[in-house]
């Protein structure tokens, strides 16, 4: 299911970064963008002990973060200039214990639409350089034109 | 659709506000566990830059993640002392921008099981003073019988 | 969470109960409309061994055919006379084997919105008089403005 | 994301066709078993009046009951001799109008386990012989050892 998508704005993936980087979650948890493509972003968190859950492992909420974090941005690199985007709902499957050193999560779009774009995500966990899928989702994302990414004065 | 149930174990509040001090995530978001009940969880968060999206928001990874904590520790208040909990997965719709000065989510057990237990969670943002409901999720957790909700050494 | 809500088309009862009609599954099915209120609609079935998964019980795709339409009907009584409506998507949980001689599914919108609707349906099976919880969805639809309920010709 | 599975029990595919043979629900659709793999199962069905909504497309709940089935399926066809399935949740996007004379459905397994499998599942309508993506789902599945896939005496 590899699709090829044709960007509605040249300047998407600038436009991803300088949203990323407004994002102060992102900064907090050291979250890094590491892949930006016509509908397919990738976002990667390093282990730090203020993430865990009780275990010692990567919390949940980290994972449900990022999947979501992508997912919405492989959306948005899709949408015209003039156009924000909103997550309408995600759905998401923890399927192994996020132990490891690493978090590396990618969304894709499934299906572009004017109005709500379809994506999936995988989001693995990287541990002693082996990676493991550990979280799946599937999500609806809105796209709002005329709506700014920025905050409105 | 409320009921009360009763906890197997008596001391189940003390139980998860111990493993909620075990969660690095919790405090570095300055979450607050703010109500214990038998099925039901209530969980805070105050508003910092730290933890918003790129229109200054409170993050959607931050909405999931209090949803995920408190689904999963109204489900942990119902079962055994021996047993520990595990998210499988969850579904959370966003119905209003985070927009405010604090967070509460509350999570309830539709159904209890001895393997799988649904919960349904409510997120209200509180802006001035007053509560709106922000987002809504749906959650499958399952029960680790003999698992130690500790880290194992 | 009891909510009263306004239809904005005070003939939403009877447009729903002719797009009912219109749903050949529905007849099919032997799908009876019980209850339309602003934001609430009822559906039921009566067991029929046609309806039946392996073991005999109702199949889990009766189950969510009722859950979606009992949901999406509950946002259509809401939405304004020139719109129509959209499931975008559904998420089910089964809480129990549907092992009885009716369902009863009731939706029930959590959040209006212009474009958006979210709804919960519970969906329970009727034994030998005695009600049980057996499914449980949270779901989105949308409103298509002037797009009408009928087919088009 | 393709994996190759090796199924547990080399008689899978006969065991998957009489549980859908008992399932009364897929003969009252006419629903055909078109494909039965380690880990894939595809279910087809023609279209026909009595399985519309409003509009004359297939009714949602169609397309819901074939994805939540050939999903169950999917899992089923890795889990060993003695065990039964059951679907625990899934959720359905649903993509595109499912227009057309024959609906495709097709679910795979993306993680195995020895007591919760996840799989995911593409419904395709096919149009004056095109195939169209129609709606994507998500869904957990539980293996229930030691419980016969018939009815119980």
């Amino acid at each position: 299911m590899t699709t090829t998508f044709t960007p509605a704005n040249p300047d998407f993936a600038a436009r991803i970064q300088r949203s990323f980087a407004r994002q102060g979650f992102m900064g907090f948890l050291g979250a890094e963008l590491t892949r930006v493509e016509p509908g397919l972003v990738e976002i990667q968190v390093a282990f730090r002990p203020e993430l865990t859950q009780q275990h010692g492992f990567f919390h949940a909420g980290v994972v449900g973060t990022l999947a979501d974090n992508c997912g919405g941005y492989a959306a948005f690199s899709l949408l015209p200039a003039d156009a924000s985007v909103l997550t309408v709902e995600y759905k998401l499957n923890l399927l192994a214990p996020a132990a490891g050193e690493r978090l590396v999560s990618t969304g894709r779009v499934v299906k572009p639409g004017k109005s709500l774009t379809i994506c999936r995500c995988e989001v693995e966990v990287v541990k002693d350089g082996t990676a493991k899928l550990c979280a799946a989702s599937q999500m609806t994302l809105m796209s709002l034109p005329g709506k700014s990414d920025r905050p409105q004065d």
